[in-house]
Protein backbone atom coordinates (compact mmCIF):
# COMPACT_ATOMS: atom_id res chain seq x y z
CA UNK A 1 0.00 0.00 0.00
CA UNK A 2 1.47 3.57 -1.10
CA UNK A 3 0.95 6.49 1.06
CA UNK A 4 0.31 8.88 -1.85
CA UNK A 5 -1.21 7.74 -5.09
CA UNK A 6 -2.36 10.55 -7.28
CA UNK A 7 -4.37 11.41 -10.91
CA UNK A 8 -4.82 13.58 -13.53
CA UNK A 9 -7.65 13.78 -15.85
CA UNK A 10 -7.29 15.13 -19.41
CA UNK A 11 -11.14 16.17 -20.81
CA UNK A 12 -11.05 16.27 -24.54
CA UNK A 13 -13.13 18.02 -26.42
CA UNK A 14 -14.24 21.58 -28.56
CA UNK A 15 -17.58 20.56 -27.42
CA UNK A 16 -16.91 21.17 -23.62
CA UNK A 17 -14.98 24.31 -23.98
CA UNK A 18 -17.47 26.05 -26.28
CA UNK A 19 -19.74 25.49 -23.40
CA UNK A 20 -21.97 23.66 -25.29
CA UNK A 21 -22.06 20.11 -23.11
CA UNK A 22 -21.36 20.64 -19.65
CA UNK A 23 -18.52 18.21 -18.32
CA UNK A 24 -19.47 15.27 -15.98
CA UNK A 25 -16.46 13.67 -15.86
CA UNK A 26 -14.54 15.10 -13.84
CA UNK A 27 -16.65 14.41 -10.67
CA UNK A 28 -17.27 10.85 -12.12
CA UNK A 29 -13.39 10.00 -11.75
CA UNK A 30 -13.02 11.88 -8.92
CA UNK A 31 -15.71 9.29 -7.14
CA UNK A 32 -14.41 6.54 -8.54
CA UNK A 33 -10.89 7.16 -7.84
CA UNK A 34 -11.85 7.73 -3.96
CA UNK A 35 -12.57 4.50 -2.66
CA UNK A 36 -8.79 3.56 -4.32
CA UNK A 37 -7.53 6.44 -1.76
CA UNK A 38 -6.37 8.00 -5.03
CA UNK A 39 -5.94 11.97 -5.03
CA UNK A 40 -7.61 13.50 -8.51
CA UNK A 41 -5.18 16.20 -7.96
CA UNK A 42 -4.97 18.29 -11.81
CA UNK A 43 -7.65 18.29 -14.25
CA UNK A 44 -6.87 19.91 -18.22
CA UNK A 45 -9.96 20.19 -20.74
CA UNK A 46 -8.37 20.75 -23.63
CA UNK A 47 -9.58 21.07 -27.77
CA UNK A 48 -9.16 17.84 -29.87
CA UNK A 49 -5.48 19.88 -31.08
CA UNK A 50 -2.69 16.62 -31.33
CA UNK A 51 -0.05 18.93 -30.01
CA UNK A 52 -2.02 20.06 -26.63
CA UNK A 53 -2.80 16.59 -25.57
CA UNK A 54 0.30 15.40 -26.58
CA UNK A 55 1.91 17.98 -24.28
CA UNK A 56 -0.49 18.21 -21.59
CA UNK A 57 0.17 14.21 -21.49
CA UNK A 58 3.62 14.27 -20.93
CA UNK A 59 3.59 16.67 -18.25
CA UNK A 60 1.01 14.70 -16.43
CA UNK A 61 2.07 11.26 -16.57
CA UNK A 62 5.65 12.08 -15.29
CA UNK A 63 4.06 13.82 -11.98
CA UNK A 64 0.80 11.54 -11.05
CA UNK A 65 0.94 8.10 -10.72
CA UNK A 66 -2.32 7.63 -13.13
CA UNK A 67 -3.64 9.79 -15.93
CA UNK A 68 -7.33 9.20 -17.50
CA UNK A 69 -8.43 11.01 -20.72
CA UNK A 70 -12.15 11.23 -21.91
CA UNK A 71 -12.87 12.05 -25.34
CA UNK A 72 -11.51 11.85 -29.32
CA UNK A 73 -11.49 7.83 -29.72
CA UNK A 74 -14.41 7.84 -31.89
CA UNK A 75 -14.53 7.29 -35.65
CA UNK A 76 -14.60 10.96 -36.93
CA UNK A 77 -12.14 13.06 -38.23
CA UNK A 78 -12.04 15.07 -35.45
CA UNK A 79 -10.92 11.82 -33.26
CA UNK A 80 -7.33 12.61 -32.84
CA UNK A 81 -6.73 11.06 -28.97
CA UNK A 82 -5.47 7.87 -29.90
CA UNK A 83 -2.50 9.40 -32.36
CA UNK A 84 -2.02 11.91 -29.99
CA UNK A 85 -1.16 9.29 -26.96
CA UNK A 86 0.84 7.46 -29.77
CA UNK A 87 2.86 10.57 -29.89
CA UNK A 88 2.99 11.46 -26.62
CA UNK A 89 4.51 7.70 -25.95
CA UNK A 90 6.62 7.82 -28.71
CA UNK A 91 5.34 4.15 -30.10
CA UNK A 92 4.02 3.63 -33.27
CA UNK A 93 -0.08 3.18 -33.74
CA UNK A 94 -1.58 0.84 -35.84
CA UNK A 95 -4.62 -1.50 -36.88
CA UNK A 96 -4.67 -4.38 -33.83
CA UNK A 97 -6.22 -7.41 -34.36
CA UNK A 98 -7.34 -8.31 -30.33
CA UNK A 99 -8.74 -4.12 -31.13
CA UNK A 100 -10.90 -5.24 -34.28
CA UNK A 101 -12.47 -8.36 -32.45
CA UNK A 102 -13.96 -6.15 -30.29
CA UNK A 103 -15.07 -4.07 -33.08
CA UNK A 104 -16.60 -7.29 -34.86
CA UNK A 105 -18.22 -8.88 -31.51
CA UNK A 106 -20.41 -5.33 -31.53
CA UNK A 107 -21.08 -4.74 -35.07
CA UNK A 108 -21.80 -8.13 -36.92
CA UNK A 109 -24.08 -9.67 -34.21
CA UNK A 110 -25.93 -5.86 -35.37
CA UNK A 111 -26.04 -5.88 -39.22
CA UNK A 112 -23.75 -3.25 -39.01
CA UNK A 113 -21.09 -2.73 -41.66
CA UNK A 114 -17.37 -2.55 -40.34
CA UNK A 115 -16.40 0.01 -42.63
CA UNK A 116 -13.18 1.72 -42.76
CA UNK A 117 -14.20 4.64 -40.25
CA UNK A 118 -15.06 2.50 -37.52
CA UNK A 119 -11.72 0.37 -38.26
CA UNK A 120 -10.14 3.75 -37.30
CA UNK A 121 -11.52 2.68 -33.67
CA UNK A 122 -9.28 -0.40 -33.98
CA UNK A 123 -5.93 1.89 -34.17
CA UNK A 124 -4.58 1.65 -30.65
CA UNK A 125 -0.63 2.45 -29.67
CA UNK A 126 2.09 -0.58 -29.94
CA UNK A 127 1.91 -2.30 -26.33
CA UNK A 128 -1.20 -0.76 -24.88
CA UNK A 129 -3.69 -3.00 -23.45
CA UNK A 130 -7.28 -2.75 -24.50
CA UNK A 131 -9.86 -1.59 -21.87
CA UNK A 132 -13.42 -3.19 -22.97
CA UNK A 133 -16.33 -1.51 -23.61
CA UNK A 134 -19.84 -3.37 -23.01
CA UNK A 135 -21.59 0.02 -24.71
CA UNK A 136 -20.63 0.58 -28.15
CA UNK A 137 -17.61 -2.31 -28.48
CA UNK A 138 -14.70 -0.16 -29.66
CA UNK A 139 -12.06 -0.34 -27.15
CA UNK A 140 -9.90 1.97 -25.01
CA UNK A 141 -6.88 1.24 -23.87
CA UNK A 142 -4.17 1.55 -21.49
CA UNK A 143 -0.28 3.02 -21.85
CA UNK A 144 1.53 2.59 -18.96
CA UNK A 145 0.13 5.06 -16.00
CA UNK A 146 -2.04 6.26 -18.69
CA UNK A 147 -5.81 5.30 -19.06
CA UNK A 148 -7.50 6.35 -22.74
CA UNK A 149 -11.58 6.52 -22.28
CA UNK A 150 -14.59 7.71 -24.46
CA UNK A 151 -15.75 10.94 -24.31
CA UNK A 152 -19.65 9.70 -24.16
CA UNK A 153 -19.81 9.76 -20.57
CA UNK A 154 -21.96 6.64 -20.02
CA UNK A 155 -19.41 4.48 -22.29
CA UNK A 156 -16.92 6.39 -19.97
CA UNK A 157 -18.33 5.26 -17.14
CA UNK A 158 -18.58 1.34 -18.46
CA UNK A 159 -15.22 1.37 -18.70
CA UNK A 160 -14.22 2.17 -15.23
CA UNK A 161 -15.38 -1.31 -14.28
CA UNK A 162 -12.64 -2.52 -16.20
CA UNK A 163 -9.75 -0.45 -15.05
CA UNK A 164 -10.61 -0.19 -11.08
CA UNK A 165 -8.35 -3.76 -11.05
CA UNK A 166 -5.39 -2.61 -12.63
CA UNK A 167 -5.39 0.48 -10.08
CA UNK A 168 -2.82 -0.11 -6.84
CA UNK A 169 -4.83 1.19 -4.15
CA UNK A 170 -4.00 3.79 -0.81
CA UNK A 171 -5.60 4.96 2.63
CA UNK A 172 -8.95 6.14 1.65
CA UNK A 173 -9.31 9.41 1.87
CA UNK A 174 -12.37 10.72 4.65
CA UNK A 175 -14.23 13.70 5.27
CA UNK A 176 -16.26 15.34 7.65
CA UNK A 177 -18.78 18.50 7.29
CA UNK A 178 -21.52 20.37 8.62
CA UNK A 179 -23.70 23.01 7.33
CA UNK A 180 -23.57 26.59 9.30
CA UNK A 181 -27.07 27.97 8.31
CA UNK A 182 -26.55 31.78 8.81
CA UNK A 183 -22.87 31.80 9.59
CA UNK A 184 -21.14 34.19 7.53
CA UNK A 185 -17.37 32.53 6.33
CA UNK A 186 -15.64 36.26 7.49
CA UNK A 187 -16.57 35.47 11.08
CA UNK A 188 -15.55 31.72 11.38
CA UNK A 189 -12.20 32.54 9.77
CA UNK A 190 -10.45 32.97 12.44
CA UNK A 191 -11.82 29.90 14.60
CA UNK A 192 -11.40 27.96 11.48
CA UNK A 193 -7.65 28.58 11.00
CA UNK A 194 -7.01 27.64 14.36
CA UNK A 195 -8.89 24.46 13.84
CA UNK A 196 -6.86 23.90 11.01
CA UNK A 197 -4.23 24.50 12.84
CA UNK A 198 -4.37 21.83 15.41
CA UNK A 199 -4.96 19.07 12.45
CA UNK A 200 -1.95 19.18 9.94
CA UNK A 201 -2.62 16.28 7.99
CA UNK A 202 -6.21 17.16 7.41
CA UNK A 203 -7.03 19.84 4.23
CA UNK A 204 -9.66 21.92 5.91
CA UNK A 205 -12.07 24.26 4.09
CA UNK A 206 -14.99 26.46 3.81
CA UNK A 207 -17.65 27.20 1.28
CA UNK A 208 -20.21 29.85 1.77
CA UNK A 209 -23.31 29.90 0.12
CA UNK A 210 -25.75 33.41 -0.56
CA UNK A 211 -29.41 33.36 -0.88
CA UNK A 212 -32.36 35.35 -0.09
CA UNK A 213 -32.50 33.84 3.35
CA UNK A 214 -28.97 35.10 4.07
CA UNK A 215 -26.62 31.78 3.26
CA UNK A 216 -24.56 30.45 5.01
CA UNK A 217 -21.13 28.16 5.14
CA UNK A 218 -20.37 24.75 4.84
CA UNK A 219 -17.29 23.36 6.84
CA UNK A 220 -15.18 20.37 5.21
CA UNK A 221 -12.48 18.69 6.80
CA UNK A 222 -10.70 16.02 4.22
CA UNK A 223 -7.57 13.57 5.14
CA UNK A 224 -6.81 10.52 6.22
CA UNK A 225 -5.53 10.50 9.53
CA UNK A 226 -8.64 9.60 11.88
CA UNK A 227 -7.35 10.72 15.07
CA UNK A 228 -7.44 14.15 13.56
CA UNK A 229 -10.66 13.91 11.80
CA UNK A 230 -12.02 12.88 15.24
CA UNK A 231 -11.23 15.63 16.57
CA UNK A 232 -12.10 18.22 14.17
CA UNK A 233 -15.49 16.44 14.40
CA UNK A 234 -15.99 17.29 17.61
CA UNK A 235 -15.05 21.28 16.99
CA UNK A 236 -17.38 21.24 14.49
CA UNK A 237 -20.35 19.77 15.86
CA UNK A 238 -19.38 22.30 18.94
CA UNK A 239 -19.48 24.87 16.22
CA UNK A 240 -22.93 23.90 14.83
CA UNK A 241 -24.42 24.12 18.66
CA UNK A 242 -23.08 27.37 18.97
CA UNK A 243 -24.55 28.33 15.32
CA UNK A 244 -27.80 27.43 16.32
CA UNK A 245 -27.74 29.30 20.08
CA UNK A 246 -26.96 32.21 18.19
CA UNK A 247 -29.44 31.81 15.54
CA UNK A 248 -31.90 31.46 17.96
CA UNK A 249 -30.65 34.76 19.93
CA UNK A 250 -30.51 36.46 16.38
CA UNK A 251 -34.84 35.87 16.42
CA UNK A 252 -35.59 37.12 19.27
CA UNK B 1 -10.68 44.04 -34.00
CA UNK B 2 -8.37 41.20 -33.81
CA UNK B 3 -8.82 38.23 -35.56
CA UNK B 4 -7.82 35.49 -32.84
CA UNK B 5 -8.82 36.16 -29.09
CA UNK B 6 -8.41 33.54 -27.11
CA UNK B 7 -8.80 32.83 -23.26
CA UNK B 8 -8.04 30.12 -20.56
CA UNK B 9 -10.11 29.19 -17.25
CA UNK B 10 -7.95 28.45 -14.04
CA UNK B 11 -10.48 26.85 -11.41
CA UNK B 12 -8.87 27.21 -8.42
CA UNK B 13 -10.40 24.64 -5.55
CA UNK B 14 -10.19 21.08 -3.51
CA UNK B 15 -13.74 20.56 -3.48
CA UNK B 16 -14.08 20.73 -7.20
CA UNK B 17 -11.08 18.74 -7.68
CA UNK B 18 -12.28 16.19 -5.15
CA UNK B 19 -15.69 16.02 -6.91
CA UNK B 20 -18.23 17.30 -3.78
CA UNK B 21 -18.65 20.42 -6.17
CA UNK B 22 -19.82 20.32 -9.42
CA UNK B 23 -18.01 23.02 -11.63
CA UNK B 24 -19.98 25.43 -13.57
CA UNK B 25 -17.93 28.16 -13.93
CA UNK B 26 -16.51 26.57 -17.12
CA UNK B 27 -19.94 26.56 -19.16
CA UNK B 28 -20.76 30.16 -17.29
CA UNK B 29 -17.42 31.90 -18.66
CA UNK B 30 -17.51 30.15 -22.09
CA UNK B 31 -21.04 31.54 -22.51
CA UNK B 32 -20.16 35.24 -21.51
CA UNK B 33 -17.17 35.19 -23.75
CA UNK B 34 -18.82 33.87 -26.83
CA UNK B 35 -20.68 37.21 -27.89
CA UNK B 36 -17.32 38.91 -27.63
CA UNK B 37 -15.38 36.43 -30.25
CA UNK B 38 -13.26 35.48 -27.51
CA UNK B 39 -12.71 31.19 -27.99
CA UNK B 40 -12.19 29.48 -24.61
CA UNK B 41 -8.50 27.28 -25.82
CA UNK B 42 -8.26 25.87 -22.40
CA UNK B 43 -9.19 25.03 -18.61
CA UNK B 44 -7.51 23.87 -15.64
CA UNK B 45 -9.29 22.68 -12.36
CA UNK B 46 -6.34 23.00 -9.81
CA UNK B 47 -6.18 22.43 -6.07
CA UNK B 48 -5.54 25.54 -3.69
CA UNK B 49 -1.59 24.85 -3.74
CA UNK B 50 0.49 28.23 -4.52
CA UNK B 51 3.25 26.84 -6.57
CA UNK B 52 0.21 25.05 -9.12
CA UNK B 53 -1.37 28.20 -9.49
CA UNK B 54 1.46 30.44 -10.50
CA UNK B 55 2.94 27.83 -12.77
CA UNK B 56 -0.78 27.64 -14.50
CA UNK B 57 -1.13 31.50 -14.93
CA UNK B 58 2.42 31.71 -16.03
CA UNK B 59 1.73 29.39 -18.61
CA UNK B 60 -1.45 30.57 -20.00
CA UNK B 61 -1.28 34.34 -19.59
CA UNK B 62 1.89 34.14 -22.61
CA UNK B 63 0.04 32.07 -24.53
CA UNK B 64 -3.88 33.32 -24.24
CA UNK B 65 -5.42 36.81 -24.78
CA UNK B 66 -6.81 36.91 -21.07
CA UNK B 67 -6.74 34.23 -18.17
CA UNK B 68 -9.65 33.77 -15.87
CA UNK B 69 -9.36 32.49 -12.30
CA UNK B 70 -11.83 31.58 -10.10
CA UNK B 71 -11.65 30.78 -6.38
CA UNK B 72 -9.74 31.08 -3.36
CA UNK B 73 -9.96 34.90 -2.86
CA UNK B 74 -12.17 34.70 0.01
CA UNK B 75 -11.44 35.05 4.05
CA UNK B 76 -10.33 32.21 5.08
CA UNK B 77 -6.89 30.74 5.51
CA UNK B 78 -7.35 28.32 2.27
CA UNK B 79 -7.90 31.14 0.34
CA UNK B 80 -4.27 31.45 -1.82
CA UNK B 81 -5.02 32.86 -5.28
CA UNK B 82 -4.57 36.54 -3.95
CA UNK B 83 -0.91 36.15 -3.18
CA UNK B 84 -0.19 33.37 -6.22
CA UNK B 85 -1.40 35.96 -8.63
CA UNK B 86 1.06 38.24 -7.33
CA UNK B 87 3.96 35.88 -7.07
CA UNK B 88 2.83 35.19 -10.69
CA UNK B 89 3.60 38.52 -11.35
CA UNK B 90 6.54 39.01 -9.27
CA UNK B 91 4.42 42.36 -7.80
CA UNK B 92 4.23 42.87 -3.80
CA UNK B 93 0.20 42.73 -2.50
CA UNK B 94 -0.93 44.27 0.33
CA UNK B 95 -4.10 45.23 1.89
CA UNK B 96 -4.89 48.22 -0.21
CA UNK B 97 -7.48 51.24 0.59
CA UNK B 98 -9.73 51.05 -2.42
CA UNK B 99 -10.63 47.38 -1.69
CA UNK B 100 -11.33 48.18 1.94
CA UNK B 101 -13.50 50.63 0.86
CA UNK B 102 -15.65 48.23 -0.85
CA UNK B 103 -15.47 45.88 2.45
CA UNK B 104 -16.73 49.04 4.49
CA UNK B 105 -19.29 49.67 1.99
CA UNK B 106 -20.80 46.49 2.20
CA UNK B 107 -19.96 45.65 5.66
CA UNK B 108 -20.48 48.27 7.91
CA UNK B 109 -24.27 48.98 6.81
CA UNK B 110 -25.15 45.69 7.56
CA UNK B 111 -24.07 45.83 11.07
CA UNK B 112 -20.83 43.18 10.73
CA UNK B 113 -17.42 43.89 11.92
CA UNK B 114 -14.45 44.56 9.58
CA UNK B 115 -12.55 42.08 11.27
CA UNK B 116 -8.82 40.74 10.66
CA UNK B 117 -10.01 38.24 8.27
CA UNK B 118 -12.58 39.86 6.57
CA UNK B 119 -9.72 42.57 5.74
CA UNK B 120 -7.32 39.77 4.45
CA UNK B 121 -10.14 40.61 1.34
CA UNK B 122 -8.56 43.68 0.76
CA UNK B 123 -5.29 42.61 0.16
CA UNK B 124 -4.88 42.95 -3.77
CA UNK B 125 -1.37 42.95 -6.33
CA UNK B 126 -0.27 46.19 -6.41
CA UNK B 127 -1.25 47.82 -9.84
CA UNK B 128 -4.14 45.94 -10.43
CA UNK B 129 -7.41 47.23 -11.35
CA UNK B 130 -10.51 46.61 -8.96
CA UNK B 131 -13.42 44.47 -10.04
CA UNK B 132 -16.98 45.12 -8.21
CA UNK B 133 -18.78 42.35 -6.41
CA UNK B 134 -22.38 43.58 -5.77
CA UNK B 135 -22.87 40.35 -3.80
CA UNK B 136 -20.60 40.30 -1.42
CA UNK B 137 -18.11 43.47 -1.31
CA UNK B 138 -15.33 42.03 -1.42
CA UNK B 139 -13.48 42.62 -4.96
CA UNK B 140 -11.79 40.83 -7.40
CA UNK B 141 -8.98 42.35 -9.81
CA UNK B 142 -7.10 42.53 -13.13
CA UNK B 143 -3.32 42.24 -13.19
CA UNK B 144 -2.84 42.78 -16.40
CA UNK B 145 -4.65 40.22 -18.96
CA UNK B 146 -5.64 38.44 -15.41
CA UNK B 147 -8.85 38.82 -14.22
CA UNK B 148 -9.25 36.91 -10.65
CA UNK B 149 -13.10 36.25 -9.58
CA UNK B 150 -14.47 34.96 -6.73
CA UNK B 151 -15.08 31.12 -6.59
CA UNK B 152 -19.14 31.34 -5.31
CA UNK B 153 -20.88 31.14 -8.91
CA UNK B 154 -23.17 33.63 -7.93
CA UNK B 155 -20.65 36.31 -7.05
CA UNK B 156 -18.24 35.36 -10.06
CA UNK B 157 -21.08 35.55 -12.58
CA UNK B 158 -21.74 39.23 -11.00
CA UNK B 159 -18.55 39.92 -11.37
CA UNK B 160 -18.11 39.13 -15.08
CA UNK B 161 -20.39 42.96 -15.10
CA UNK B 162 -17.39 44.81 -14.55
CA UNK B 163 -15.29 42.73 -17.05
CA UNK B 164 -17.21 43.16 -20.28
CA UNK B 165 -16.26 46.90 -21.04
CA UNK B 166 -12.46 46.05 -20.33
CA UNK B 167 -12.72 43.36 -23.21
CA UNK B 168 -11.60 43.57 -26.94
CA UNK B 169 -13.79 41.45 -29.06
CA UNK B 170 -13.26 39.49 -32.01
CA UNK B 171 -15.89 38.05 -34.71
CA UNK B 172 -18.28 35.91 -33.46
CA UNK B 173 -18.00 32.10 -33.38
CA UNK B 174 -21.66 31.41 -35.34
CA UNK B 175 -22.68 27.49 -34.66
CA UNK B 176 -25.44 25.56 -37.15
CA UNK B 177 -26.25 22.02 -35.25
CA UNK B 178 -28.51 19.02 -36.55
CA UNK B 179 -29.67 16.18 -34.80
CA UNK B 180 -29.70 12.68 -36.31
CA UNK B 181 -32.25 10.31 -34.25
CA UNK B 182 -31.05 6.80 -34.94
CA UNK B 183 -27.92 7.54 -37.14
CA UNK B 184 -24.91 6.13 -36.53
CA UNK B 185 -21.32 8.22 -35.86
CA UNK B 186 -19.61 5.39 -37.73
CA UNK B 187 -22.09 5.72 -40.78
CA UNK B 188 -21.49 9.57 -41.16
CA UNK B 189 -18.01 9.26 -40.91
CA UNK B 190 -16.97 9.38 -44.43
CA UNK B 191 -19.45 11.79 -45.44
CA UNK B 192 -18.70 13.99 -42.46
CA UNK B 193 -15.00 13.96 -43.36
CA UNK B 194 -15.38 15.09 -47.03
CA UNK B 195 -17.77 17.70 -45.85
CA UNK B 196 -15.66 19.20 -43.10
CA UNK B 197 -12.61 18.84 -45.85
CA UNK B 198 -15.18 21.39 -47.87
CA UNK B 199 -15.07 24.21 -45.56
CA UNK B 200 -11.21 24.27 -43.95
CA UNK B 201 -12.03 27.32 -41.49
CA UNK B 202 -15.24 25.62 -40.01
CA UNK B 203 -14.68 23.03 -37.04
CA UNK B 204 -17.14 20.36 -37.75
CA UNK B 205 -17.94 17.93 -34.87
CA UNK B 206 -20.05 14.86 -34.33
CA UNK B 207 -21.36 13.81 -30.92
CA UNK B 208 -23.39 10.37 -30.70
CA UNK B 209 -25.67 9.32 -27.78
CA UNK B 210 -26.77 6.38 -26.40
CA UNK B 211 -29.99 5.14 -25.05
CA UNK B 212 -32.56 2.55 -24.86
CA UNK B 213 -33.83 3.24 -28.36
CA UNK B 214 -30.49 3.17 -30.36
CA UNK B 215 -29.36 6.64 -29.34
CA UNK B 216 -28.42 8.88 -32.56
CA UNK B 217 -25.72 11.95 -33.65
CA UNK B 218 -25.66 15.60 -33.10
CA UNK B 219 -23.74 17.36 -36.12
CA UNK B 220 -22.48 20.51 -35.17
CA UNK B 221 -20.21 22.86 -37.25
CA UNK B 222 -18.82 25.92 -35.59
CA UNK B 223 -16.69 29.05 -37.27
CA UNK B 224 -16.73 32.77 -38.56
CA UNK B 225 -16.66 32.36 -42.07
CA UNK B 226 -20.31 32.66 -43.10
CA UNK B 227 -20.03 31.49 -46.32
CA UNK B 228 -18.81 28.04 -45.34
CA UNK B 229 -21.62 27.62 -42.35
CA UNK B 230 -23.67 28.50 -44.74
CA UNK B 231 -22.89 25.86 -46.95
CA UNK B 232 -22.58 23.09 -44.58
CA UNK B 233 -25.77 24.13 -42.74
CA UNK B 234 -27.34 23.35 -46.95
CA UNK B 235 -25.21 19.48 -46.53
CA UNK B 236 -26.24 19.22 -42.64
CA UNK B 237 -30.50 19.62 -43.82
CA UNK B 238 -29.33 17.19 -46.80
CA UNK B 239 -28.45 14.62 -44.76
CA UNK B 240 -31.39 15.47 -42.10
CA UNK B 241 -33.45 14.39 -45.31
CA UNK B 242 -31.69 11.54 -45.77
CA UNK B 243 -31.97 9.69 -42.44
CA UNK B 244 -35.84 11.09 -41.94
CA UNK B 245 -36.25 8.88 -45.05
CA UNK B 246 -34.11 5.79 -43.66
CA UNK B 247 -35.86 5.62 -40.57
CA UNK B 248 -38.92 5.82 -42.19
CA UNK B 249 -37.88 2.77 -44.50
CA UNK B 250 -36.38 1.01 -41.41
CA UNK B 251 -39.86 1.18 -39.82
CA UNK B 252 -41.88 -0.09 -42.61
Amino acid sequence: METSLTAALIIIGDEVLSGRTRDSHLQMIAEFLAPYGIDLVEARILPDQPTTIVDAVNTLRRTCTYVFTTGGIGPTHDDKTADAIAAAFDRPISEREDALDCLRQHYLPRGLELNDARRRMARIPEGASLIANPVSGAPGFQTENVFTLAGVPSIARAMLDDIGHRLKSGAIVQSVSVRLDGAKEGALAAWLEEAAAGVPETSVGCYPWFDAQGGGTVLVARGRNLSELESIKILFAKKVDANAKEMRNADV
